[in-house]
C-alpha cells in the first residue's frame, strides 16, 4: 500500500501544474479509487512520444489503483466546423469515430492497462442534451471570463474572428467532468482553462470539484521546439524499432533527463543516480540506449528491444550515423582521388552511374552526416561514413 | 388593389427604420401575401398605447393583405434565468404561457384581425432542437460582432457580467425567422440588432433575408419620457373609457400629431389637414377628442366612445380640467372672501371641515389645475374650477 506522500510524489513527477494540491491530498486520504479523466480528440491518432507524456501519467495513476476514463470527445467531432470555413473539418461519421477509437486503443493500450481503463465517448450524454440544456449550461459562465482564455484573448485583441460556438466547447468539456464525476482531470498546459471549467460546472451541479493536472509539452529531437509531426522532430510510437533506437540515440544530451522524467517508468531515484554517473564521466549514449530499450520494449516488445541495435544500422534517418556501419574499401585506381558518383557505385551503394547521379540530385546522399553533391572529392587514405538514401550506408576507405 | 407605391407609403408611416427599402419594394412587386413576423415576450402582458405602435403597423400590413404571425417567444421564458441570479425570473410553466397568451390575444385582437393572424410559439421548433443544433447555430456568428450590440458593448466595457447564454438568445430569435420564412420582421428600435440576426441566419439557410422594420418608442403623457407603467405617464389599453378620454385630452399639444401618426388609423392626408386647421387657429382639444373617440371605440366599442365624454367628467386625473364641469355657487356670507377648506365644504366637494383638511393634506385639491393648500383665499366674484380628489370637481362662483 502506497502512502499518501509517496502517491503524491509519483503523481507530481514531471507535471506542469497541479491545482489545488490540498484538495488532491484530501482526496487521496479518502483511500478510495479516484475517478481520473483525460479527454482526447476523435481525429485519427498517430501518436508520438510527446503525446505519451500524458498517457504515462494515466498509467502511473492506474498503478496507484485509480480508475482511468479515456474520454473520446466525439460529440464535437461529429458537429464538424459549423462556420463552414474549414473544408478540412467535415463532420465525422460514427464509423470514422469507431475506427479512430480502435486506432487509439491499439496505441494507448501499449501504455495503459486495458483491464483498468474505461473508454467512453462524450456523445453518450451530449447527444441527449437539448438546445435548452445547452443554453442553461451557457448561463453558468460569462463572456468576459471566457475571453480571458489565452487564445481567445489574443484572437479578440488582434481582431481574428471567434465563432460563438467556440465558447460552447469548453462548457461541453466541463460538463463531461460533471457526467463522469471526475476527481482529477489531466490535460496539456494549453488545456488549463478548460480543465478549470470542469471545476466551475461541477460546483454548480453540487459536486466536489476535480483536481486539475497539466502535463508539459515534450521537446522534440532538436531540443528546442515541441515534438511534432510537422516539424519532423518526433519519435512515433509506431516507428520501427531500429528507427526508434537511432532517434533516441540522437537525443541531445541536455534533454536526456527530461526524457527520462517524462517517458520512463524507472523511479526518479534511479534516474537521479544515472544523471550523477554521467556527471561523474559516464557516456550519456549508454543511458540513451537504456531509455531506447525501455521504450522499444513498451511499443514493440522485449525481443524487438534486444535486436533494435542491430536493425538500426540498416535503416537510419537521412544524415544520421548509426553505430554499426559496414566497412567497405574502394580503389582510386591510381588516380589519387575519386568523385562522389564513382565512389557510390564502387562502394555498392548504388547500382550504376545513372542511379548515383539520380540520388545525388534528390539530395539524399550524406557524407559524415552532411549532405554532399557530385563535386565532392575523396582522396586516397580518407575514411568516411557515406549514406545513399535511407537504407544504404557504409564506412568507406579509399585505397590506392 | 393598392399600388406598390401606396403600400410603401402606408408601411413607412411612422417607422424608425426600414432596411433595405429596395428589398421591400422587390417583395411587394411579387404581389403575394408577405409573411410578417413580430415577436413578443411570454410574460403577462398589460399593454399600453406605447406597445400598440407596433401592433398598429401589423394591422396596417394585414389591411394590405399580408400574413401576420404573432410569435410568442415562450422557449426562452420556459428556461428562466440559468444564471440563478434573478429570483424574479423563474421558468414559466406551459399553463402560465397559455394564460399569458390568452391575455395577449384578448388585448391585441382589438387591433389585429383574428382571422388573419397566426399566433405561434417558438417552443414549437426550438424545443425540438438539440444541443448540437444550437452549437451549429452559434457557429454562424462571431463574438466580436455580438459584442457590437449596444447593450452588450456597454456592459462589457463597464465590466458588467454578460452570461454566455445571452449570446444565444439573439440567435434563437434569428432562427425563428428561418422557421417562419419571414419576409418582414417588426420590432422596437432596441431590437434592430436581433432583427438583423434573422437576415444572417436566413441567408445561411439559403432563404431570401427578411426586411426589417423598427418602430419608434412612443412618448408618454409628459411629452418627454417614453410611455411606461413605472413612470405613470401611460394610457393603458384596458383603461376605462372616461380615464382614457381624460388622459388623451391631457396630451401636450405638440405631441398630438405624433400620436395621430402612430396611434390613429386615419390616413396621413387627413391628419395633415387637421394639423393645418390647428395652425390656422382651430382648438387642438377638438382633435384630441377625435383621437380619443377613435381609440376608445377601438378598445371599448363605439358606444363607450360616444359616452366617454360624459364619464370623463365624473372621474378625471388630478389637476386636469374636463369640459363638462357642474357649476356651483357658494356664499362668502358677507365676509368678502373665503378660505379653501370652507369653500370645499360649502361647494359640497367634501362632507365636512375634517374631510376638507384631510384631502388638502393629501395634496389632492386643485384650483384651475394647480395644487392648492389651506391658505388659498377666494374673493367674491371669483370663479374657479375646484377639484377635490379624482371624483369631485365643480366650477365654483363665489357670491356675496
Amino acid at each position: 500500500m502506497t502512502s499518501v506522500d509517496e502517491a503524491l510524489g509519483i503523481i507530481k513527477r514531471g507535471v506542469e501544474e497541479l491545482l489545488p494540491e490540498e484538495e488532491l491530498i484530501a482526496k487521496l486520504r479518502e483511500g478510495r479509487p479516484l475517478r481520473i479523466k483525460a479527454g482526447f480528440d476523435p481525429t485519427a491518432p498517430d501518436l508520438h512520444l510527446g503525446h505519451t507524456v500524458l498517457i504515462n501519467k494515466l498509467r502511473q495513476l492506474q498503478d496507484l489503483g485509480h480508475e482511468v476514463t479515456f474520454l473520446i470527445g466525439d460529440f464535437t467531432g461529429k458537429i464538424g466546423d459549423p462556420t463552414g470555413k474549414s473544408a478540412t473539418r467535415p463532420p465525422l461519421t460514427d464509423e470514422q469515430v469507431a475506427a479512430n477509437a480502435a486506432t487509439y486503443k491499439e496505441q494507448v493500450f501499449k501504455i495503459l492497462d486495458p483491464e483498468m481503463t474505461r473508454v467512453r465517448f462524450n456523445s453518450e450524454w451530449m447527444s441527449k442534451l437539448s438546445a435548452s440544456d445547452m443554453i442553461r449550461l451557457a448561463g453558468q459562465f460569462t463572456v468576459a471570463r471566457m475571453l480571458e482564455r489565452d487564445d481567445f484573448s489574443k484572437r479578440y485583441k488582434s481582431e481574428q474572428p471567434i465563432a460563438i460556438h467556440e465558447f460552447l466547447y469548453p462548457l461541453v468539456q466541463g460538463y463531461d467532468s460533471v457526467e463522469l464525476k471526475a476527481d482529477i482531470e489531466l490535460g496539456g498546459t494549453d488545456q488549463k482553462f478548460n480543465l478549470l471549467m470542469g471545476r466551475v460546472l461541477q460546483k454548480h451541479y453540487g459536486q466536489s470539484p476535480q483536481v486539475i493536472v497539466t502535463m508539459p509539452i515534450l521537446e522534440g529531437l532538436d531540443g528546442v521546439q515541441k515534438m511534432s509531426k510537422s516539424l519532423g522532430n518526433y519519435i512515433g510510437v509506431n516507428d520501427a524499432p531500429g528507427e526508434m533506437f537511432a532517434k533516441i540515440l540522437s537525443v541531445p544530451d541536455e534533454l536526456l533527463w527530461r526524457y527520462f522524467e517524462l517517458l520512463s517508468f524507472r523511479s526518479m531515484s534511479e534516474v537521479t543516480a544515472f544523471q550523477a554517473e554521467v556527471e561523474a564521466g559516464a557516456n550519456p549514449q549508454d543511458y540513451k540506449r537504456l531509455l531506447a530499450e525501455e521504450l522499444i520494449a513498451r511499443f514493440h516488445g522485449e525481443e524487438a528491444a534486444a535486436s533494435a541495435h542491430k536493425s538500426a544500422g540498416n535503416r537510419v534517418a537521412l544524415g544520421e550515423i548509426p553505430e554499426n556501419v559496414p566497412d567497405v574499401t574502394v580503389s582510386a585506381e591510381g588516380r589519387g582521388e575519386i568523385l562522389l558518383p564513382v565512389l557510390l557505385r564502387l562502394a555498392g551503394l548504388v547500382k550504376n552511374g545513372a542511379a548515383a547521379r539520380d540520388i545525388i540530385a534528390r539530395e539524399a546522399v550524406f557524407v559524415d552526416g552532411d549532405k554532399a553533391d557530385s563535386a565532392k572529392v575523396f582522396r586516397v587514405g580518407d575514411q568516411h561514413v557515406v549514406q545513399a538514401g535511407k537504407k544504404k550506408i557504409a564506412r568507406v576507405l579509399i585505397a590506392e
